[in-house]
């Protein structure tokens, strides 16, 4: 950024709000609000819901989806994007927190603000220096298998409301251990709303838009009558439990919320807290900005918008300051809010502060209506969302594709469920990265032939192909560095070493990216032996970028053979008729 | 391994004694004594400096010294490797154990003992697992880098013996400033040795040798003259300090050394040291094992002999357990006395043995006379040595060749010294880490085009060739993987979107060696969205195993387009007269 006064082009690129206001109308306006009021439904439900998956206070599901909403406007680049307290989010805050306070104190909603500040933080820190690429390293299976564990995992923690118990863990073996000692003080009216509810949301998802389509009902309608399947849940238990006056019964309620706008907080500043909660924070910014920006990237293809990943870092990051400043805890882009969003037709970020609006008159005007809303049929309503994220086909999927793309989502499940969601991620990460080198270490190494009556040289042993026995080629196929250096002397060494007629040892190169310093040490150092064994080595095929490096190197001087641009040119050359040809 | 009878070639494989015993004779026996004899008189004051570096007693330098070189000459595979203490290893221990315990106390040589003893056994368990491969993580320049920045690390640390001050750290500027601090209590008559110890031992090794040769003595014996040069200065300092009574003018002894053979010790098996050594002894097994090994590659190349890397984790594991068993600390193979070994005509692992039974004659016998030897002379053996171990133009090398290499370095040299030698070998080796997967997340991508007359084809901003507008091919000059997919996404979307005439994108996959499953989602996704633009996707040069995958997937009945065996074969069907062709 420049001292001088910036530019136009410059304010909008970091502000995306001044490049869709310009343009907004009444059309834009009146889709916008249809899309609003559409998410408004659908997220009242959700925002409770997911504060107490979380472990906090259901207002503070509401704090966090008015003024998030509002700094993504100004500062996001997704056109549909719904941002919000989201489920695996909220797993793994309360992960996160729960090992600083307990549930239900000062100090654990205290530490859920400063986790999403201090998230704020990093994911602002993220954009400026453009280290978005970063997230790349969560690979998609890794992703996948961490999602399904997750939403497992989320669905055990919620069948303590659906059974009325007490029951706590991080874990799949915890929770359920914890579960199952709990199970004989089950309450079995909590239980029936919890089932039933659980059974009216997935047939308002199968069953009810057909039915109202075969009533004739406009398609528009009948959506959003699908949608408020949760609302209409939580307004029929709340009606019962207030009625029935079933709280003498033992169905435990949400209770109080305060009604009014979101309080200003101030997140905790002491090292101790900040220390103990980076690496959570840092997993939760990464794994939220995954999850936000292949929801936003899918939608933005549709209509062929583009969305600018580094400053998404910073829409995410400014709306995550904005929740902590207002009594919220960590937001992200959700995934079937979004869609929702666009399904509605949302047309710019605005739909987005009108759904703000929106919450923000349920926080000021419905509170005192939730007092006796059921606990059971909010974990209801989460159990059915997330249950849709729990998809095992990326086991059978990787299975078939490819064992270490296997092993690292197995890995990951297995890990999520039975040590949580910070161990599972991070090791997964791990693992794949470790895999990765582990394969690039140990290269791919093919003996090549000409194809009879081609320029084209393929593997002697998967194709039918001329060779000459003084020429050996070796089509390495792997950049060369560090880690592959050594093992490459080793495999030339073990080739030629017991093979007399070898005169000629051609590395064809067009599958090596990068020769780095130790690579070429070792390239040298090939040199040198076979230089000694009375055979030449020779180079083809080097890539522009890799040659330019070369021949900054005195390795091209030393070299015994020539190198050649083509493999043929090479062929031509050393297995011309002064050398015996008995193939 | 099996629970039969092991065959006697299995044996020999884990017991390599076994090979070169049953040729042992009479010649071997003359060459291995002669080298034993050159290198216990060059082994005796190293083994006290490095005990001294380590800041242990100096008869823990012998006892090191003698049955760790009989454990490697029965389970080591090369025939000039000297093991022993060595400088950076005996630094790294300095580091280590300098957090548990203060120097002198019975507790500080029991955590050295410990920390050779768990640095036996990760030997030992790389070995047996065969994980030799993972010091290959541990790039050339990184270790140049290191060696240089621990050699300096060293040669300040022994200055304090020089002045005949106290002074201590672990960095260069915690160093310098203690130095600085105490240098108004420099003892001149220390100083005087010292420096004229380090003036004598840098004249022996430039001037003694060629000075002798003129007088006409025979080369060997002017050689062994010359290496004894170390031996000559402890003992001329020594009767100098006994003969004018230095020590009441405040030069600093040895003073009193036990005499005897090495005592058995066991190691700590608390959890508690375990824990916090075991990085560190981690570290120094890696960093020795990474410089024996290649010590013991180059001399083997020399004779055309192979040393095994697995086995030669295990001949160093069982030197460290001796080690440890026997009073000693943490060991490797040492570079200049496994040359002077080699030089000296060494011809089995049996000089080895034999050494170890000159350094238990000296301990035997020699340790009352070392008692007048000033420690400054010792520090002085130590810089001589070390000083060649510096050497900056690692520097200009990979800056001349690979900026990424020299970062690489310059960080590992700078951290090294600003943060000593753990902090700066990790960083080293994160770091080099995480810059290659960076230089892979960001893959060259080049559009080629057909040089005319063959059927090959380059980069088009590089070579002359023809290309077609219809007609794309992108030449991806990486494998495909997590890291990078969503970059080749986005790549693929920049070219095609504002270029109208484009039909078909075809990618020249002769340097992908692998495509994993993010990957393979990402080309899914790319053919999708080429396909919703009315642009076929093919493949060309796909290589075996990476298209034995690809056809376990859905992903080439859902190709647009066709995988081309050749790139010729894709230019001469899609740049065929039917499409327009104006280039």
């Amino acid at each position: 950024m420049s001292l001088h006064r910036p530019s136009r082009a410059q304010l909008e690129r970091h502000l995306p709000i001044l490049q869709w206001a310009k343009s907004y109308d009444r059309d834009t306006l009146t889709s916008d609000g249809v899309a609003a009021v559409i998410v408004t439904i659908m997220l009242i439900p959700q925002s409770l819901a997911y504060a107490l998956l979380a472990g906090l206070p259901p207002e503070m599901g509401l704090y966090a989806s008015i003024l998030p909403l509002v700094a993504y406007a100004i500062f996001g680049t997704s056109r549909a994007l719904a941002v919000g307290p989201v489920a695996v989010v909220s797993l793994m805050t309360a992960a996160a927190i729960g090992n600083l306070a307990l549930q239900g104190t000062a100090e654990y909603i205290a530490a859920a603000i400063t986790l999403a500040f201090i998230s704020g933080v990093i994911l602002i820190v993220m954009g400026v220096f453009r280290l978005g690429f970063l997230a790349n390293f969560l690979s998609h299976p890794v992703i996948a298998g961490f999602i399904t564990a997750s939403g497992i995992l989320i669905a055990t923690s919620q069948m303590k409301h659906i059974l009325g118990v007490d029951a706590h863990g991080h874990s799949l073996t915890t929770l359920l251990s914890s579960l199952v000692s709990h199970l004989p003080d089950t309450n079995l009216i909590t239980l029936g709303i919890g089932a039933g509810t659980i059974w009216f949301l997935f047939w308002v998802r199968k069953g009810l838009k057909p039915l109202l389509l075969g009533t004739g009902m406009p398609p528009g309608l009948a959506e959003v009558l699908a949608k408020a399947g949760p609302v209409a849940a939580v307004a029929v238990t709340t009606l019962a439990v207030w009625g029935f006056d079933l709280t003498n019964h033992g169905v435990r309620i949400v209770g109080q919320v305060p009604t009014g706008l979101p309080p200003l907080t101030l997140p905790g500043f002491s090292t101790e807290i900040w220390s103990s909660l980076f690496v959570s924070a840092l997993l939760i910014s990464v794994i939220g900005f995954v999850e936000s920006v292949s929801v936003a990237q899918t939608l933005a293809a549709k209509k062929r918008q583009r969305i600018v990943p580094d400053q998404e870092l910073i829409g995410l990051g400014a709306s995550n300051i904005a929740s902590a400043l207002s009594g919220g805890y960590p937001v992200t882009g959700g995934f079937s809010r979004s869609v929702v969003n666009f399904d509605a037709g949302a047309a710019t970020p605005a739909a987005g502060a009108f759904t703000a609006i929106g919450i923000g008159l349920a926080a000021l005007l419905l509170t005192p209506l939730l007092f006796f809303l059921p606990k059971a049929t909010l974990a209801a309503t989460i159990i059915v969302a997330v249950l849709s994220l729990v998809d095992f086909s990326i086991l059978s999927r990787t299975w078939t594709y490819s064992k270490v793309d296997f092993s690292a989502v197995a890995a990951t499940i297995l890990l999520t469920l039975g040590f949580g969601v910070e161990v599972g991620v991070s090791a997964g990460v791990i693992l794949s990265i470790g895999l990765f080198l582990y394969k690039t270490s140990r290269p791919h190494v093919a003996e090549v032939g000409l194809v009879p009556g081609t320029q084209h040289f393929r593997n002697i042993l998967r194709h039918k192909v001329d060779t000459t026995p003084s020429l050996v080629t070796l089509r390495i196929d792997e950049s060369l560095y560090f880690a592959n250096a050594r093992y490459l002397e080793d495999y030339i060494n073990n080739r030629v070493v017991c093979d007399a007629p070898i005169r000629d040892v051609v590395l064809m190169c067009s599958a090596v990216n990068e020769i780095d310093m130790s690579a070429l040490e070792s390239l040298e150092e090939i040199n040198h032996r076979l230089g000694d064994m009375g055979i030449a080595l020779h180079l083809s095929e080097v890539k522009g970028p890799v040659m330019d490096r070369l021949k900054r190197s005195a390795f091209l001087e030393d070299l015994t053979g020539r190198v050649f641009l083509a493999q043929y040119d090479a062929w031509k050359a050393l297995s011309a008729p002064e050398t015996p040809v008995a193939a």
